[in-house]
């Protein structure tokens, strides 16, 4: 099989305000097996947060901000690569999903409040997880879980300083707890 | 068919500072179909925002806030439903989905930060959805559209005064904007 290349594209990021949100987009990228996040905005503590969770966590998910949307999508479709744009507006995942699914090299676009209408042009599919107002990060996970594939709630880092042992009460984890 | 009641249980909210992400918890169980959210601490602007959504967008979804989180749990235990704890180091949502699918009355509980310890045990089930740290939103957000069943993704409120229609490109709605 083709290793499957799934970066997200984070828009509309507002510096501090919206930090907590944004991160929770990068570590459910992460934990559902994308490759990395791209960030439309210079936020340092975007990376930092997202870097402690790696480093402690392993895997190899990057995060790279300050990029231009706009050419951060035009680079990806000219390499081949299919965008879709998750919004509330669009069609819906399960009229999609199994078209979705070949896709061997994927950007998923997650906006905040605002996008720009351009953004609804660019993208190869704009898709909505319920055509109801939600959440970016909701959106974003259950588009994840239904495109990776049946591991994407397995994913596991091999080279994890630190990894949780799932238990039916409590808290186990196996190896060094660094903080 | 059993009608099946799914409540959120919300814990560990700090008003203003969560405000947020615990309307993001609230707006994704609305839109996979939950039937309302219990809030363990008193904030008027969760209800405000969620109530907000609703007036628009259909539906019944309730909002109680200023619950005491163990009374709450407490009661829905002897009323004869289940509670399952959403947490990373609970057992992977793919080794216990066959189980939780049957059950009728289902309260998730979802918390931030620090969760005490007493919730892991007071849980029927401690369910981690990937043993991987990310995001209360997203992790509630898949337990549903697993649990939920098939139709989770394409929750309707026949009532609403404003609906989406799904489109390729751009926005469509239907009835009412009120804003």
């Amino acid at each position: 099989m083709v290793r499957r290349e799934v970066v997200v594209l984070r828009i509309g990021h507002r510096p501090q305000r919206d930090q907590r949100v944004t991160t929770h987009v990068g570590l459910t990228a992460r934990a559902l097996g994308a490759d990395g996040m791209f960030l439309a905005a210079e936020d340092r503590g975007i990376i930092r947060g997202i870097g402690d969770v790696s480093s402690r966590f392993g895997g190899s998910f990057f995060v790279k901000d300050g990029v231009s949307w706009r050419s951060c999508v035009r680079r990806w479709k000219e390499s081949g690569g299919i965008v879709v744009h998750l919004t509330m507006f669009g069609i819906n995942l399960p009229d999609l999903e199994d078209e979705l699914k070949n896709i061997n090299r994927l950007m998923v676009v997650v906006g905040a409040e605002k996008v720009p209408g351009e953004m609804y042009e660019i993208a190869d599919y704009n898709v909505a997880i319920t055509s109801q107002p939600h959440s970016e990060i909701a959106g974003l996970a259950i588009f994840l879980d239904h495109i990776m594939g049946p591991d994407a709630l397995k994913t596991a880092f091999p080279d994890a300083p630190l990894s949780i042992i799932p238990t039916a009460r409590g808290k186990k984890t196996r190896g060094q707890e660094q903080e």
